[in-house]
């Protein structure tokens, strides 16, 4: 291993791997399509991961996604964010090169795109099943049946069907609540693909988020999954219900730089440019940004619940640190903090490191 | 201007050049050193803004900004972040090069440093005035005397004096509530001054935050200031009473993908990526992550407070947009997003434009 002086994010290949096959086992078993999204870890290195699982379809939050992973190999790709028609040179430029997927949530954008798309693309149609985020709201079939009309307008555009990103799943506070949303965008989805089979006999739908992917038990009409967040997992998935501690791969190795024993306080170089302000609510009722693992010797040990990243600034974290714990830590000691949201600190960190000390590089900012 | 696709950080730079001015100006007036941090913008470029105003020393948060910025001329440089001793070789690679200056507030890290420096380096020894982050608490005399102690066993160290950084100013709920805190913390290092000056005719004191400096109208027995917002400034210190919006220097362009009428909001490509999920409370009660400007024709208009930046996902950003304003937005236009916290903004963007353009570079991630 490197030796770690600054904050630095380590992920554990074995523990994305076991994450990466269990997830593709599952769609296997359900008979979906399992196109992850590479927004988690914007990672080309991280993405050849994927491969020897029989993964050759992704999905980007992005058009500059879209263009790192196209560069990096990937040739069918889904940028699943509504349609941006002031990029629709980068699009075709895209187009010209790989399959290309987009999403399209309103007329106007279909009409643009109708228009410019030089090269064949396919298009979905993306679905508020519930998330009020974006997307057509699934009754409204007037307006989806115009939006359909729009793509069938030009030869270059396919109708590819219905996409939703059952993103309230994050919100629930009970794996029932994770259930009933799955199933109720579920049923939603397939209603639509019922109404459009007759017209477009390959009509498809495409669910998302990992919460229903990890542990729901029915996908019955979906064709496709997308989850991304599942390579990492992070404490929000694991205070969710969807994930053991243990599955999680990324942590965050921090230096100790001072200690506040009157108020149970230490601190650590490592604040919001390197976790984000995601947070949780601990038992104790507070935010928390992390949960804290130790080195007892050679033994690595994970805090109970009452130790916790509980404040962020800038470059600053300051761990609540329970008394009979202060005095494992030490001035130049390195913890390790599981952070709540794995996408953003992986967006903020630029690069990761390999338990073994290997750079993994991540996407440009620009 | 370059056509701009995809969230941009756009930085004026007359407005920069103003708030450099006024603060080297008041600077000047109150006979205090000026000696900006640069990790509000983290770029060489920017950096040269301050040079026709007389800066030739700065604050940064990080060994790894000091060693960006001594790579970029800049030979006189105050870590403004307890020692890290796991950094030491970095440490000793600056100090042989520029003009260093840490901070210590422990007599682990000082007896490390003693024993380890090289080169000479100047410590300050950093105070906690009530911030209550880290630092020594002021009124700690025996142990900050255990401190010195330390940094004069070695002929390397010069102990350089007392800093704070008086960060519960950004938590204040009025301009009085600033004063209070500043006048407080300046009380306080200065009776240390006063305690030292005896042993260390040349001791100092250095004070931090922009809304102080913005502001306070006495620095008696300061010798150094080290805001670094205020070249920007941004919605919080809007908030604050510290600066006016038109002083503001960053906005996040971002373009439109989607409206909703039925609940008056406007999704736009821009989300928690681009803008940190820091949030000031609006005048509704509700989480505000940005106010809005969009374009009139030629004119460029700031909307009021009911139309905001309400909700923020890794690339979406949802615009609540009153009534009477929905019909001023259209798919595919750009509007102008004020950030709540230009620190974290311009880090997560990576990189900036200028009005006109140009690319204005930032600390790469690693």
């Amino acid at each position: 291993m490197i030796e770690i002086t600054r904050p630095t994010l380590v992920v554990d290949k074995k523990k994305c791997l076991q994450n990466i096959e269990k997830m593709a086992n599952k769609a296997a078993d359900f008979k979906l399509r399992f196109r992850p999204h590479f927004k988690t870890h914007q990672s080309a290195k991280i993405g050849e991961w994927y491969r020897e699982y029989g993964v050759n379809a992704i999905t980007v939050s992005s058009v500059q996604m879209a263009e790192y992973f196209a560069g990096h190999g990937w040739d069918d790709i889904t940028i699943a964010f509504s349609l941006n028609i002031r990029e629709i040179k980068n699009i075709n430029r895209l187009a010209e090169k790989i399959k290309l997927q987009l999403l399209v949530e309103n007329t106007e954008a279909a009409e643009v795109l109708a228009e410019k798309i030089k090269y064949p693309v396919e298009v979905w149609i993306k679905i508020d099943t519930g998330y009020n985020r974006t997307g057509i709201i699934s009754s409204n079939s007037y307006y989806i049946e115009s939006v359909v009309n729009k793509i069938t307008q030009s030869s270059k555009l396919t109708f590819k069907g219905f996409l939703t990103h059952t993103g309230h799943t994050y919100y629930a506070s009970s794996t029932d609540e994770i259930f009933s949303r799955h199933f109720d965008a579920l049923l939603k989805l397939r209603s639509l693909k019922q109404q459009y089979r007759f017209k477009f006999p390959d009509v498809e739908i495409s669910m998302g988020d990992t919460p229903a992917a990890s542990i729901a038990t029915s996908f019955d009409g979906v064709d496709e999954i997308r989850p991304g967040n599942f390579v990492f997992y992070d404490l929000m998935q694991h205070s969710l219900g969807v994930c053991r501690l243990t599955d999680i791969a990324v942590k965050v190795v921090c230096p100790v730089v001072a200690k506040h024993l009157l108020r149970n306080e230490v601190i650590i170089h490592g604040g919001a440019v390197h976790f984000s302000k995601d947070e949780i609510i601990n038992i104790d009722g507070k935010a928390m940004y992390g949960r804290i693992i130790i080195h007892k010797g050679e033994e690595k040990v994970m805090l109970d619940q009452m130790n916790y990243l509980s404040k962020l600034s800038q470059e600053h974290g300051t761990l609540k640190v329970a008394h009979n714990q202060f005095h494992n830590f030490e001035i130049g000691d390195l913890v390790e903090i599981v952070p709540v949201h794995s996408c953003l600190t992986a967006n903020l960190m630029g690069h990761m490191r390999a338990t073994d000390g290997e750079l993994i590089e991540m996407m440009p900012k620009y």
